[in-house]
């Protein structure tokens, strides 16, 4: 077999890895980022004990739920506002670049979905501006675009796609996002 | 009458009935859609009874209202969290090519307008990827026009504008937006 | 000291107030906008006895809080859906020209941030269209850049930045904001 046959074989078997694990895999995306960040979240859960490291809330909840457990048929409605930091690697522990601060809302009631409208903010020596996405998060596809619809500062104007990652997942107290930020417009 | 003087009849009439149906009428739209698709959502709210069929949730409410009917003064203060079904055609009971997914709120108190963040989940053999909108939608114009923000997969980056309907309004209960989207830039 | 030294010292004290001032001051700017607009908006929070005049509602809080008193821990938690009135100039009681309508959330725990869904809907001589807003808003900054991620009517796809200034605090009852918008796509 030729080394151009055994590409094409590796490129196969990638694309379908991509097939079985992405949402949305079929465009084959042929641009280039202008520019590129790979930045960590964590969020932990207000759960009635935990106030002084909670960093998201509960805040609204179907007919019959409460505020301090999430809702039963898969969170459908329950609404979380958050204020995550941000950290370069995946160590919660690291000193935070940003906030990660806006909602989450689960929206279905026979799996998990979330959709999301939030905004990074980010203050260190590398960049100082804000960044804004929203989308729908089908939480269980290992990974989910979303959009990036705008930004201020170092990202005046850019608009973009980011592939977001469960990357770690702690019952119902903590979860960590990875969040691969591909701007295709940067001015 | 020339023939040339009854199309410009026919199309001040037409520019006339705009005029009187439309939210922002003004503008003279010269740009051609790059795509265009013509889509309905189907939404039943939780009324407490119809946990089965339900579709929608109202998860926050002002203070004095409930969770199962809507808020008086125009449900001012009612958010609303769904999951609905997308269908090519008007009809509930069509195989669904997608979800619309997110949230509608209700921001006034002497009509009926709503403010709308949510996203369009398509996976269909024409289309796989999301649409993700964001706009005010005074219910009662014949058609608004909301935002199309950003998208991923096949609408890769896509922005556009699309213009709601309501299609059908069962009291409290059920209602049909038919959602025709315009985008202008494709990618 | 010669004239062009002088104008490098004001520069610089300028540079340096907007240091101060500004969330994420450090990007120069370099583009002129193709439509710029400064319009003020005036939200007054129901707080139990001013129904009529109120124009705002908390809906949403976390748990232990309730609707018609800011929540404690800076508010973190609460959902605010509105529907303001936009003037040209600082009055309360000028004619409006639109309404602004969506949500704001109060996002963090140890200090007033908020995050901003909303939509401006304008109906004047001079504007006819709506406008599509968000982004995360550090409130104790003197100014806060948002994303204008699209409009529609005269403001057909347009894009840019708003800068937000609060023009004026009242207790936990009203407050006006003024707001830069600059756009940079103008199609």
């Amino acid at each position: 077999m030729g080394a151009r046959n055994s590409v094409v074989l590796v490129i196969s078997f990638f694309m379908l890895f991509l097939a079985l694990s992405s949402a949305f895999p079929r465009r084959k995306n042929q641009y280039k980022p202008c520019k590129h960040l790979v930045l960590y979240f964590h969020d932990i859960i207000y759960n009635g004990k935990n106030a002084a490291n909670a960093t998201a809330a509960i805040v609204a909840a179907p007919q019959g739920a409460n505020l301090t457990i999430l809702a039963p048929q898969f969170h459908f409605g329950n609404i979380a506002v958050f204020d995550d930091p941000i950290t370069l690697d995946n160590n919660l522990h690291s000193k935070p670049v940003g906030r990660a601060q806006g909602l989450y809302i689960y929206d279905t009631k026979n799996t998990f979905t979330a959709w999301l409208g939030f905004s990074f903010s980010l203050n260190s020596t590398d960049y100082q501006g804000s960044i804004n996405f929203i989308g729908a998060d089908p939480i269980l596809m290992k990974t989910r675009d979303i959009s990036v619809v705008g930004g201020t500062g170092d990202f005046f104007m850019h608009r973009g796609v980011a592939t977001i990652m469960t990357d770690a997942y702690e019952g119902e107290v903590y979860f960590r996002l990875r969040v691969d930020i591909k701007f295709y417009e940067c001015w």
